[in-house]
């Protein structure tokens, strides 16, 4: 067993789907999904750009899948070379982490029984972020009989390299074509959002040096193609290299410019050898700094370098207009939107081993804030409150309602109105991100205005209770999504007192380390001597629904006068107790989808002791849906199950996390991968099982 | 000023999607829209088959466009042929409605200076159904110069013919390939709708005898396409026929056989000449029937021609499990669903001019009786109720919600819910081609059935009120879409009371000419003596809003105790009132959107005397937004003012009607031609200013 290696040994079609997300290409810049250069029907292909939107009916907008650059079919003496056509003989296809590339291996015979083997290599360069490579060789098999089937003078081989227009988000189209055009060997298609109108340049070029084939190039604004055609001999062996360039008008520069000049250097000076042992040395340069030993464990190995690997495809290197969406850029599903997924589960890895891009994906919220105070604005309350689902401004993107796909009933989202903890949870990330690399300069100039706003939306949504002399803050959604309408949720309260302390720390700090920073900022926030004690105010009386004695957080008021769920009734259950019970009827009982007490003890972990550890976790483990509520949990617990000593728990749930798609454990990886569990099985492995604390 | 034709002389990019409504091109079986053979970003390019639907997440299915066969680009010495492109010395396009063909004339300069004129001509032939034709001709002006710009030895020619499969309902693909091939000349696309699993069949040809021209197939999954390549010497001419075939699996038979069988024996037997002067003769078999003159008017009588090729070109001779959507086959809008705007406005003209049509637009109300049984049931009525937007099936495919195009909100669509009334709009249409063409076989195998499962629905439908001696029907929407939730609409009780009359006159009727039916119908619909005397009794006591001593209605409970409009105060305006005023302030108002009381008349008009016809248009008339209302609304006024004698009224209002897509008066005509606008302009001049009475 390889273990920098995943690999499949069937070709199953239905799982077609699952497995285009889980062999991804990818470099942060792009990724494109791992679907067969051949094409079936069903399938999904995708190749998204960081940062890439276009406009949707409902929520705003979704990363718009680009025209297909993977297209190759094969045609032997006019037969469609396709694994559900013929017989396959031999199959495999690996995922090579350590080298950021996917191969393929076939041997195939066709339908009038002509054998083939066929082998495709392919990666998105980790080395040189706008360039795509496809290696495909085909072999004639030696076989008896190959005379009567005319292979005499050798079988007819047709190559057909396209770029693919006829490409949609499932079926909802996102560019059309304003030019296309041919440049020596490069044929080039310019395309255009159709409502956000941004541009993209793809450049492609199918070449072999395999003398006897001849290369035509068709130029066309639907399907761009090079075709490659010649004979093969038995046991002759063609191979040929798809390259293509992107870029956008999101780039500096012109796009066509950009590609054409690029691509034509790169088929000048370098080709598909160089370009794949650059792609390799890049990928190398990662793993040095990233890989993560487990010993004795071959499949958690596997798993947690496929995380580390994740982690990497989804977030650009430079561009901090954009964040990793809760599937990166490698399915269609939470259609790329940002959630606290990022800064909860994802960025504690990127903080402490790729800085860098953690400063962007916060500066990323950073220029979210005239947004954010909008949405505070429009609410009736100060500062800035981040939206729930946000895109690529702080306008709010969760959708206000979706379409049941059975009954075709509209259903309210309550998300974006009820989970206010978002935004405390970004100012967590703010301040984790100072503490551990030190970058004063960011806290100085981005970091103290986010947390200073954040403190004013939350001392402004805390409702003063005189009569029990606190805050409170009312009607909102705790991790917990299970249940709506509630008044104060440990989580969000906690976490909104932590925001105000934490602003009032960094005003201290501030004030020390850059007094005219500090008087431009109070002046712009309004950060009056009266607001200040407000905060403080605020964070002293806010209420905290937690019994000293005894240690143990109660959810949110009430939770605990709700009916207990006995659990045994569901043995066998393949679907969540929100999906067995109804929306409504969930509510009545103390069971609950996600983390939401265990969270906010897993992410201010420093400041509870072990006792109300332990005793939470009591109480809220058993009670928690960890087979079909979110994914994001089992890993996230595996961080307090291994500080309690669980180890036998931590590891069940750290597996939970770690296969959910190579597994597909839910069902749904066809959507995506689960970027935000890829972070967690980090933490799972670095706090949990190896206890590394800050 | 050829009174056949409608013409543009300009090339007018800000009106590409209305005229491509305007210059649509069909036969009922399919219709293209007018999008020009080089393509333009921002057009919407439509071929839509009757009855070809796939699923969409709101309101159930649309008409799916299927891949664009109309594709044909033009390169001279490599430069791209586009009127916004280079400079345009001469343009005209024209649609000869005689022949039901479209040409277009363009003198061009390319941007380095090359002349040419360019002719195209295109049909979708009326007595081939599953045929379209394009012939392209290209001629190389002889100029000054010429010698310099590198035509001595001609200038390089090639058009590129495709079939598009980056194709969708604005944004939304419905279709995907299944397989291509090659069959001779042929090239062959088969694709499948992605919910629905329609099969579709396309096969293209595209040859020229001009030699020296060589012609090259490509074959591909997404843009099929045949390439000419040839020069041209100055003065010379080259030209060359697209052929299209298309056949789905709704049709009987192997669509793919069906295809490249007959469009093997065109090319064969016919070819293009032979098809065009065929579809001629079966457009002058038309017109022999259709035609109206109109002398003194030209533009009057071209639009009236217009109206009648329309008609024509939305409806199917032959199919009868799909009716005329509300758009025809020529644009997106209202998704190809069937409203009562058929019944009403456009089966009047097929039930006098083309009764066999008429027969088959009823069979596919017969054909949804069960879902209009299973709507009936489901709102706790008995009998039928028929969706207000129908499709395949009589399930409701109103939409439950529309997102408001700006602020994204949901907004409910409640005409599903309340317009009750087209239930009794169908029983008159079921009725008057009864009287009409005679053709008791239908009433007795189909309209029969109908009649009595609307009348049991009217009589569950009406509640009885003993306290005021009559029966009511409250909760609904009449025509006018403007008051909603009113009680005992004029138009709908007076309707419900008829539709109750009818039925008890065909019940009558039934026994006496076909006593065996009558049994069988008794027995399937529970027609037992308690409920006809109970239909008895909702026909005598049925409420009507009517003042016997003036003849006036009263639009629906309470409408005269709404506040006047002072519409004086609205002058200038570019809106409809309920624009202006909103959904819930128009509805304080006695302001309507369309004619109510007034359809009642016109479309029951043997039932009213003079004196109620002209109180109620006294009334009703000056309240009615007739620029910014419903477009249905002027023309069918005609026939009433005409009645009555305004004859300058009539002719406005016929104008109105007559032009609304042709001049685009409503700013719509991008999605697709008002075909219920068609019927009424026929109405209006055969039973208004012609005056005919049956």
């Amino acid at each position: 067993m390889n273990l920098w290696q995943i690999s499949e040994d069937t070709f199953n079609r239905k799982k077609l789907r699952a497995q285009e997300t889980v062999y991804t290409n990818g470099n942060g810049y792009f990724c494109s999904r791992g679907t067969f250069e051949e094409g079936y029907p069903r399938a999904t292909p995708a190749t998204l750009l960081y940062d890439v939107f276009d406009d949707i009916p409902v929520g705003k907008e979704e990363l718009a899948n680009v025209p297909d650059w993977l297209v190759i079919k094969l045609f032997v003496n006019g037969e469609r070379f396709r694994l559900d056509l013929g017989k396959v003989l031999e199959y495999r296809r690996t995922l090579d982490m350590q080298k950021g590339v996917i191969s393929r291996h076939v041997r195939w015979e066709s339908p009038s029984g002509i054998r083939l083997s066929i082998s495709i290599e392919r990666f998105v360069s980790l080395a040189d972020e706008h360039v795509g490579c496809i290696r495909y060789s085909v072999t004639a098999e030696e076989q008896p009989g190959a005379a009567e089937k005319g292979a005499t003078g050798g079988i007819d081989i047709d190559l057909r390299a396209t770029l693919n227009t006829a490409m949609g988000n499932y079926d909802l189209m996102h560019w059309e074509t304003i030019d296309q055009g041919q440049e020596d060997e490069l044929l080039w298609l310019h395309s255009q959002t159709r409502h956000s109108l941004v541009q993209l340049v793809q450049s492609m070029s199918f070449t072999t040096r395999d003398q006897g084939f001849t290369r035509e190039a068709f130029n066309s604004d639907i399907a761009p193609s090079i075709h490659l055609r010649g004979k093969l001999v038995p046991g002759a062996t063609m191979t040929a290299e798809k390259l293509v360039v992107m870029y956008t008008s999101r780039d500096a520069g012109d796009p066509g410019q950009n590609a054409i000049e690029q691509h034509a250097k790169l088929l000048r000076e370098s080709g598909y050898d160089d370009l794949l042992s650059r792609n390799i040395q890049a990928w190398s340069d990662y793993w040095r700094i990233s890989d993560i030993l487990i010993e004795g464990d071959d499949k958690a190995q596997q798993a947690i370098r496929y995380s580390v690997y994740q982690l990497r495809i989804s977030a650009s290197t430079h561009d901090d207009r954009y964040s990793v969406a809760a599937k990166g850029l490698t399915g269609f599903g939470y259609r790329g939107h940002i959630f606290q997924d990022t800064e909860i589960f994802m960025l504690p890895y990127f903080i402490n081993v790729y800085p860098s891009i953690a400063r962007n994906l916060l500066l990323y919220r950073y220029h979210l804030l005239p947004g954010a105070r909008a949405k505070a604005k429009h609410n009736g309350y100060e500062g800035a409150q981040y939206p729930w689902e946000s895109t690529l401004d702080g306008n709010e993107a969760t959708p206000p309602s979706i379409i049941h796909p059975e009954s075709g009933e509209l259903i309210p989202v309550l998300h974006g109105k009820l989970e206010v903890h978002i935004t405390a949870s970004i100012s967590l990330a703010v301040w984790k991100y100072w503490k551990t690399t030190g970058d004063d300069q960011f806290m100085r100039d981005y970091g103290a205005e986010i947390l200073f706003s954040t403190a004013t939306f939350w001392a402004s949504r805390a409702e003063s209770h005189p009569e029990h002399n606190d805050y409170e803050i009312n009607d909102v959604m705790g991790p917990d999504e299970w249940h709506e309408h509630v008044n104060n949720n440990a989580y969000t309260n906690y976490m909104a007192r932590w925001n105000i302390q934490a602003a009032l720390d960094v005003f201290n700090w501030l004030q020390t380390n850059a007094s005219d920073k500090t008087r431009a900022l109070v002046q712009q926030l309004d950060l009056s001597d009266q607001r200040l004690q407000h905060w403080q105010d605020v964070a002293v009386h806010m209420r905290i629904p937690w019994d000293k004695k005894t240690g143990l957080f109660e959810q949110f008021d009430g939770f605990f006068k709700l009916a207990p769920l006995n659990q045994e009734e569901f043995k066998g259950r393949t679907k969540s107790y929100q999906g067995l019970l109804g929306v409504e009827e969930v509510q009545r009982y103390q069971i609950i989808k996600q983390a939401d007490v265990l969270m906010l003890i897993i992410v201010l972990d420093q400041q509870f002791d072990l006792k109300t550890k332990r005793v939470n976790w009591d109480y809220y483990y058993p009670i928690t849906d960890h087979d079909y509520g979110s994914s994001l949990t089992p890993a996230l617990h595996t961080i307090l199950a291994c500080e309690l000593g669980l180890v036998d728990v931590a590891y069940t749930l750290f597996m939970k996390g770690a296969l959910v798609d190579l597994e597909d454990l839910r069902g749904n990886a066809a959507e995506g991968i689960h970027d935000a569990c890829c972070g967690a099985v980090w933490q799972a492995a670095i706090l949990g099982f190896a206890g590394l604390r800050l």
